[in-house]
């Protein structure tokens, strides 16, 4: 119980720090260093999502982090919403510049404008590009590391032209695949919700976001996708010609996952030592403990390094061998989430056998040596379906579907989600109870429907779960 | 002769916007968009700069963008030296900031202050990180795309603290061996030269420089690193107890490379045609043009996809099936410098046969079908070390070794690097040289000693080659 995790804020931070993932004592307010453990995590994260996004054809590229603000002022809506929190470069050395310029809050304006030269027939389309880069919002809310920063150091942004508004929600269903299959690898369970139109992106007709719910019953946004329809088109010229020689405007969609899905993964998964990792994500995998006793120190570590030798190949290994006792590597490695642990102890190799320890559930077993190889790729595939089983449980178990509203007030307090039907004025309805409640209207889940029910608040037939949380 | 490479610089803006490498028709000056094939070259080189430095105990991280002023004034030498040309942040929303935060143009500044946290110890040292991320110049000179650019979008630059003032020479060393395997993967020659003490980065007791040569004779600096002894160590207080209790300031070392390595691999390697690729890095690598003949369409197509399905497995290979004839085809993927070309058209089919194009030399030859594989890897093997042996050829063609003041005038208004004897009092002597030609003298060769010969300046005994350039 070094990291009781019944207080998670505390136990975030905590292990935040003491596993090295990032460091806030960064001497600008919102803004974080990775340090190599944690950046070594983040290789992985970004490492899925980039396959995921190359496999269904969508390419990478980068843009500048500076926009004009002669290029963020032009959509209306866009400009009103993200005015308030842009950080904006006003002098270059000691002169002022002529036209100030924004850094990113996100690549919208920053693309448009290049769309409008590179899309000139229907052949140029579907445009899909992606960036991973840096974006910067001056929060003014209480700032927390990966979750809200004023440097979001890891933003996957893609951003897509297309023909038709058929194409467009063809392409919200695209990248609704890249991220199920991105969660789902992750083990962060989620909930898909449209928005309600107040909580919509600033210039989008329609916005989906996935939220997962953290320890604490909080909900996380961890993924948005929003179809722009062509506000940004008739405000960039981004113009193609059709097939029969007509000029139409492209239909606009967007689409972000920010280093939030690092928090997800550190804060689902996590136990009272620490961190718990899906193989696949950790920078260690395994790690190898000789067990040292005076006399047989040589022929323990002639077989630990043997061993590290056979496994190096294909998996991210690592021998420790420093001078620390067994207790304070456990203790250490554990913290640091690395899913198998290897003891090699003299007894051990007198009788061929390895003792292996899981992180995920603490067990531990003994095999045979010579079938090491293959019990590690079966328990690496193990560990991950429990990590999996486990945040899907918890997930479940954090959601109340309440009947009416009275159900609804009674789990208010509680530190769960709450669903409940609505009709299809899901908007007015959802805010209706938001007013009556302490947590907020997130929207409707796309993913479950109800059946014969009514709408908790006007009583007409129900056509969707409306979802209500504390949300970060 | 579609771009003729006598006029290299315009080559190089044609060849970079025809091949879609970058964009420089972002609305911001001298900031630029990596398009995706532009970009895929951007992460083959980069892979292999992280695997280089990976090897070599260096570990990867991520600090923010931004650097207080109260944090980038703490050096005096280092301020003096950037400060002209910092982009500052000065309001975020309409709130003006406190504390100005600069772009970083360099991390020196943002990394230091961490160091001062992390280091406590001796064993804490050696402390060996690098970041690859954009750093921000506001240039008054004319701008050239990744030669010379307000925003450098990708800066590797490596950061180390070491005990002594010999552990840090010792870096220098391990830094400039990750820095000649770079270069000699990438095929791009080069001379490694101490800086003179004017031309030192800011804030450093040594630099020392590899610079390139240009097709058009100009150098071209393409990698630095600097020991900083204890200058910065003191101005940011990281300091360290010994192994006696003492506490010590650290030695500081830090080593940059920027995509100026892609501008020497698109300008050094390629030809009339456009990019010349090494395999290594060419985002296509073999490109399969099916020669397609009426009623024999089908044939044909099977083949080729049945080539492409054998070669896919380890190649990056495109099947290019579009509608374009095959001339256009051929011109269009030379352009991008694919490496491979493999034609299949109905008589190679009969034949057993397949006929391959090597774009470096423009070679055609017919292997048999069943030898493919293997000679594919073969034919990589050869371009590769040709591309090398090449740029060679043509990197010595362009240095001139002069004996005297007088030779170096006969070569001073031609496109070429000179290299003359220097006494030990080279800085003096090499500046004497310097007032009376155009040339810029650039420093000593580190890898290249006269033997016997007289300073050219005052007739002492030799000890450098001194180095005058046309830079960029």
């Amino acid at each position: 119980m070094e990291f009781p995790k019944e207080n998670f804020s505390e136990w975030y931070q905590e292990v935040l720090a003491s596993a090295e993932i990032v460091d806030n004592r960064y001497p600008v307010k919102g803004m974080l260093v990775w340090r190599p453990f944690g950046f070594a995590i983040r290789k992985h994260v970004t490492g899925l999502l980039r396959e995921l996004l190359d496999e269904t054809g969508h390419q990478e590229v980068l843009f500048p982090t500076l926009i004009p603000e002669t290029s963020l002022d032009k959509e209306a809506e866009h400009i009103k919403g993200f005015g308030g929190e842009v950080y904006w470069v006003t002098y270059g050395g000691k002169s002022p510049l002529d036209v100030k310029l924004a850094l990113r809050p996100t690549s919208e304006t920053a693309m448009y404008p290049m769309f409008s030269l590179w899309i000139r027939s229907h052949a140029d389309l579907p445009l899909k590009i992606y960036q991973i880069v840096s974006v910067f919002r001056y929060e003014t809310k209480h700032t927390r590391p990966l979750i809200r920063v004023r440097e979001v150091s890891t933003f996957k942004e893609a951003h897509c032209a297309l023909r038709t508004e058929e194409e467009a929600e063809e392409e919200m269903k695209i990248i609704d695949g890249v991220y199920k299959a991105f969660w789902t690898e992750l083990g962060i369970p989620f909930l898909r919700v449209q928005r309600p139109s107040w909580d919509k992106f600033a210039g989008a007709d329609k916005t989906i976001a996935f939220d997962t719910i953290m320890p604490n019953g909080r909900t996380l946004q961890i993924a948005t996708s929003h179809r722009l329809s062509q506000k940004f088109s008739k405000a960039f010229n981004v113009v193609y010609e059709d097939e029969n020689g007509e000029q139409k405007y492209a239909y606009l969609t967007s689409h972000g996952v920010s280093e939030r899905a690092i928090a997800a993964l550190i804060g689902v998964h996590g136990d009272n030592r620490g961190l718990v990792l899906p193989p696949e994500f950790a920078p260690v995998q395994i790690v190898i403990v000789p067990i040292i006793f005076k006399g047989k120190e040589d022929i323990v570590m002639k077989k630990a390094k043997e061993i590290y030798d056979k496994l190096v190949v294909n998996w991210r290994v690592k021998l420790d061998d420093s001078d620390s006792n067994p207790g304070d590597k456990f203790y250490y490695w554990e913290l640091r989430g690395v899913p198998i642990r290897i003891e090699i102890g003299p007894r051990d190799i007198q009788n061929k056998v390895l003792t292996i320890s899981r992180r995920d559930n603490l067990e531990k077993v003994q095999i045979p040596e010579d079938r090491l190889l293959d019990e590690l790729n079966k328990l690496a595939e193990e560990i991950h379906e429990n990590i999996k089983k486990r945040a899907m449980q918890e997930f479940k178990r954090k959601i109340v579907v309440a009947k009416s509203l009275d159900e609804i007030k009674k789990s208010d307090n509680k530190p769960v989600v709450i669903k409940a039907p609505l009709c299809e004025d899901w908007e007015e309805c959802g805010k209706k109870v938001e007013d009556q409640i302490s947590k907020e209207f997130r929207g409707i889940d796309l993913d479950d429907k109800p059946e014969g029910e009514k709408c908790v608040v006007c009583g007409k037939p129900a056509k969707y779960y409306g979802v209500w949380s504390n949300a970060y």
